[in-house]
Order: C-alpha cells, then sequence, then structure tokens
C-alpha cells in the first residue's frame, strides 16, 4: 500500500500525473459521429462517453464496478459555534450509513455503486485552526494515505463524498487560503446555520487565514493547517484514482475543496474528474468556476455524502449506454444528411 | 377509449382537469422534516418526491411502470427546406426504434422504462403550413385521440417524446402563435441545419403565421394549423396522463410546444408535468420560461425521441428512494439540530 512519509513525496506524487489516453477519447469521438443521432445531439453525453474512455485508457470503457466511498472526520473548529449540529452526529451518521438509511444509501442503490465508508479518526478531532494547524504533519499524511489505499484498483469509477460536522467550514477555509477573498466569499450556510452563526463561521475562517497566512502558496500545508482528515483523505483519493486510471465524480463543496490543491500543484490535475452537481452551498460555484469545472446537475442539493456524486452516475450509464449500445447509420439503414 | 369527435369535446376535456392531492403532498413534507438529513438538503429532489405524491395521490408514490411513449409523424413544411435530413428518416427511425438501435433504447434501459413507438399516417405528412392548415379538424382530433388512448391506465409516469422530421419548424411556430415574437424567436437549428437553412426556417414560420393569423387566441385550432400528428397526441396524452392521475415527464423543444396549449386553455394544467430538461435548441428555454417550467437538467441535448426524459427518470427514482429508504432521526438515533 502506497503511505506518504512526508510532505515532499506526496508533492512530488501529485506532479507526476499520468496523462489521459488521446487516442482512445478520438476513438470515441470518431463512433459518435456514425451513431444514428445528429452530430453533438447528445450534448455532455457525448463527452461524458469519450471522457471516460480517455480516463480509463480504452476506446470502449466500461461502468461495471462503481465504487462510493464516503470519508468522515471531526473539526475542532466547531467550537466557533459554526454549526447548527452537534459534532456527535458524525459518529451517528457513519453508523446510519452502515445500516443503510441515509439518503446515500438509497441514492447508491438507484446508481447500481457499492459504498464503502472510511471514518477517520472521530474520537480525535483536528484541532480549532483558528488556534492552531489543524493536524500535524504525520495527522495529514496518515488521512490523505489512506485515502489513497480505499481506491479499489478494479473500480471503473470512483464517487466520493464526506462526511464531518464542521467541515463546510474547513473546505470553505480552504478555498479561501488558495484563491483569495476571505470567509465573505467562501461561507456558506452549510446544515442550515442562521445568520449569527454565518457571522461567526466568517469570523472563524479570516481567522484561521490570518493564523495560518505564512503558508499561503503552500496547497499541502493550508490543507493540513485549515483542513481536514475526510478532506486530506478524499484529496489522496482523488490522487490514487489518477495513478490508477479511474475517473472520479465529485460531490460538493467540500469535495472539491479537498481536491482543489492538486489542481494548483499540477496543472490538469483535476482532468480526470467531473463535478456532479452544483451545490446550493454558497462558495461552490465559484470554485467549480475557478477550477473549470461544469458541474452535470443543478438540483439545489447540499447534502453532501457522495449523494451528488451518485445521483450523476445513472447520467454516465446513459452515456455509456448509448455510445456502445446505439446503431450506425449504415447498421441501421438510416439516410444521413443531405 | 376516449375519441374526440368534435373540437369542441377537447376543449371541453381540457378546462375540465383533476387537481392533484394536497394532502398527499403534504405527508411527503412532513416525513421529509423527519429523515436523517438537514432541511430542505436534498433539494429538487424533495419536491419531486411531493410531486409524485400530489399528482399520483397517495402519500406513497410509486414508480414501478414506467412508459415512454414517442410519438412519429411526417410534416409538408419540409417542402421549405427546412430540414438537413431527409423526411425518410421519420419512419427509418422508427423502424430503428423497434430494433433498438436508437439513443431512447439505451437510455429507457438504464431508466428500467417499457418503450412504445407510435407512428402518425407517416405516409401521409401534414399539409405545408405556409399553404394551408396542416390538419383538418378530423386528422386534428384523430392524433390526439391516438395520443389520448396510448397512456396506459397502470403507469406510474409517463415520459413522452417525439420523432418527426421537420417538427421544430411546427413547433416554433406553435410557440410564436401562442406566445408572440415570429420566426426569429423560436427557430433553432433543429437537427443541425445551416444558416441558409435556418433562415429558409424563420421565413416559413412567419409565412405559418401570416397565413394563419385568424386563429390566434384558439391554441387548439393554431395547434391543428401549424402542429403535426406527434405534437398533437403529446397534447392528448398529456390531458390523458392528468385525468388519469399520472405525472408526466416532458422531454424538449416540441414535446413541450405541443403540450403548451393545455396550458393556455386552463392554468396550471401542466402542472402534473415536470420539464426533464432544457434543450440546445434555440427557443426552448424562452418557452420553459414563459410556462413556468424548471428544467431537471441541462446537458445540452437536442435529440428529441424522449432520451431527456428517459435520462431524468433515475433522478426521479432516487428522489423516492430516499423518500421512502431513509431512516428518520428517531429511528437512527441522531441527534437533531442543537
Amino acid at each position: 500500500m502506497t503511505s506518504f512519509t512526508t510532505l515532499e513525496s506526496l508533492r512530488a506524487a501529485c506532479r507526476d500525473l499520468p496523462a489521459g489516453s488521446d487516442d482512445a477519447a478520438a476513438a470515441v469521438a470518431a463512433r459518435q459521429t456514425q451513431l444514428t443521432k445528429p452530430p453533438g445531439s447528445l450534448g455532455r453525453l457525448e463527452d461524458i462517453a469519450a471522457w471516460l474512455a480517455r480516463w480509463q485508457g480504452r476506446a470502449t470503457p466500461a461502468l461495471d464496478t462503481i465504487a462510493i466511498l464516503i470519508f468522515a472526520g471531526n473539526h475542532g473548529v466547531t467550537a466557533q459555534g459554526v454549526s447548527p449540529y452537534p459534532s456527535s452526529v458524525t459518529a451517528q451518521m457513519v453508523a446510519n450509513f452502515s445500516a443503510g438509511g441515509a439518503a446515500i444509501n438509497q441514492i447508491a442503490a438507484v446508481a447500481g455503486a457499492s459504498l464503502r465508508v472510511v471514518p477517520l479518526a472521530l474520537d480525535r478531532p483536528t484541532r480549532d485552526f483558528t488556534q492552531a494547524a489543524a493536524m500535524d504533519e504525520t495527522e495529514f499524511l496518515d488521512a490523505v494515505s489512506t485515502g489513497y489505499g480505499s481506491v479499489p484498483r478494479d473500480a471503473d469509477l470512483v464517487c466520493l463524498g464526506e462526511m464531518g460536522i464542521g467541515n463546510t467550514t474547513a473546505a470553505a477555509a480552504i478555498a479561501a487560503a488558495l484563491f483569495g477573498g476571505g470567509g465573505p466569499r467562501w461561507a456558506g450556510r452549510g446544515t442550515g446555520i442562521d445568520d449569527a452563526g454565518l457571522a461567526r463561521k466568517r469570523r472563524a475562517i479570516d481567522a484561521g487565514l490570518a493564523q495560518h497566512a505564512a503558508l499561503v502558496g503552500d496547497p499541502l500545508s493550508l490543507a493540513m493547517a485549515l483542513g481536514g482528515r475526510e478532506l486530506a483523505a478524499i484529496l489522496g483519493a482523488t490522487l490514487a484514482a489518477r495513478r490508477l486510471g479511474i475517473p472520479v465524480l465529485l460531490d460538493g463543496f467540500i469535495c472539491t475543496a479537498a481536491a482543489a490543491p492538486l489542481a494548483l500543484l499540477k496543472p490538469g490535475a483535476l482532468d480526470h474528474t467531473m463535478l456532479a452537481h452544483v451545490s446550493a452551498e454558497a462558495g461552490h460555484r465559484a470554485l467549480a468556476d475557478v477550477l473549470g469545472l461544469q458541474p452535470l446537475l443543478d438540483l439545489g442539493m447540499r447534502l453532501g455524502e457522495g449523494s451528488a456524486a451518485a445521483l450523476a452516475v445513472p447520467l454516465l450509464r446513459a452515456a455509456l449506454a448509448c455510445h456502445t449500445g446505439m446503431a450506425t447509420f449504415a447498421e441501421a439503414a438510416v439516410d444521413n444528411r443531405e
């Protein structure tokens, strides 16, 4: 199992990324022009087929094995009153995932995807980032390595999600540190904080940015100081998927912020990902825009858990089914354009 | 089987619509607040569950039987050079649907929905609406009645789609006649007409509007004069579904234009429908806006065939699965908001 023992070795891995297969993507594009439909009329479904081919490295991609990975962590910054829910809910929701009672369980079943929940030291919350680094280097690298090792080698697609009371605050802090704008640009209402709580959240983010200002320009150190274990694990899983040739569906704001440091370490590092959904969480559209991610769905969701990533799976299945199952003009004896 | 023999009897049926069940929708909304998620965090999935309940008239809706209906027709207005494909393609694509080679066949399989194709007198195209009424009253009412009778009484959901070379021109003409703005507002590139063809299409629409100007204000007569058999059938099917208590997913521009006369005959007549997707076809977003329809998807598709309606089915399945399958806070022993 790959285990990162220094920030430098992780940084090096983040910069040593395989390219996708131009040949596979070109083969898909060529076949698309022969299928019984006007050119381009399947819109993004055609892009999805080519993207799966490019990042699976084969002209006929597959979606036989789809793994949803949910990482869970707890956050010391909840001491700042940034969530309407108590931290106890993180472990309770992990139990709910295991019992099959959460939204993601139902959506995973519709998607035909397996679900694995990875709790990360829930009894040891990160430190309050307004006071100290959320994680030390060992804690951060352990979480990244756990995420990295969680990606099944035989998966055709990985959907990433998270659970962690307080983690929209950590995500907003990372986004602010990476892309500027402070708490007001990136803080949203998360699970539904009221106006006073939103003000506390913005102040906490700004305090964290001030506390760790010296790290600006070092994406991994910012993820360590401001993030959380589940966010670090998502970073690790996104990196592993790229290196294993597995496309990734990113979920919501937290998931996107967790993966964002990769994009700053290496241009194109998120090209093997698609953003499943643009969340109702305030900062997500701006974050998607700055990363050049075009969401597949826009349904006002803001739940996390990988729920939107799983919800987008049938779109990928449909794209693949059209690509592999449709007849060509010649096969169907349909007249092409005059 | 319901058969409309006069425009007046059809108009009366269009104005005699059952309401949805407020009680069923309220029961869904009440349960949603107890499920293990922050209030509102499933966004439109929560609305979908309530909408299914309202229009199926039961607090626990079902999606066991989903029927995709594709209506196909041919159009005399193709004489004006409005499509890059020959009219022969309509029947050829009907054969392709039957053989399982079209996009909708693949997407229907992903959606777990049955597919029925209803060709409507393909060897007798409508008349060129720039010269005469596309259909006489008997032809129009026959097509409406066929659509009406095509809706299976046991369906939990109906997805409507169409196939017909030239039918974006008919759809744009109906939209222009109902909502104003002429050819330039509503004509798009359809299956991919070039600039010269688009200019011809706009002129044909404006010529049709001039030819049938006396009918403005009479939605059914406009649908008869400017539309087509497959559009009339979609109108009939949408009406039948409402009267049978079956929610409807509308597909793209043509499908929406076909159902639009209902909204003008009776406010709220399309409340039992959801728009699956906003098409890349130029006039669709404007038409959705004027009808107050919020599309579920926006993926740049412009194929028709019911493809986008079928693509949206898994979103409805996920919404229903969450509503029926999730644990409540009490059941899962998850702490609610502080």
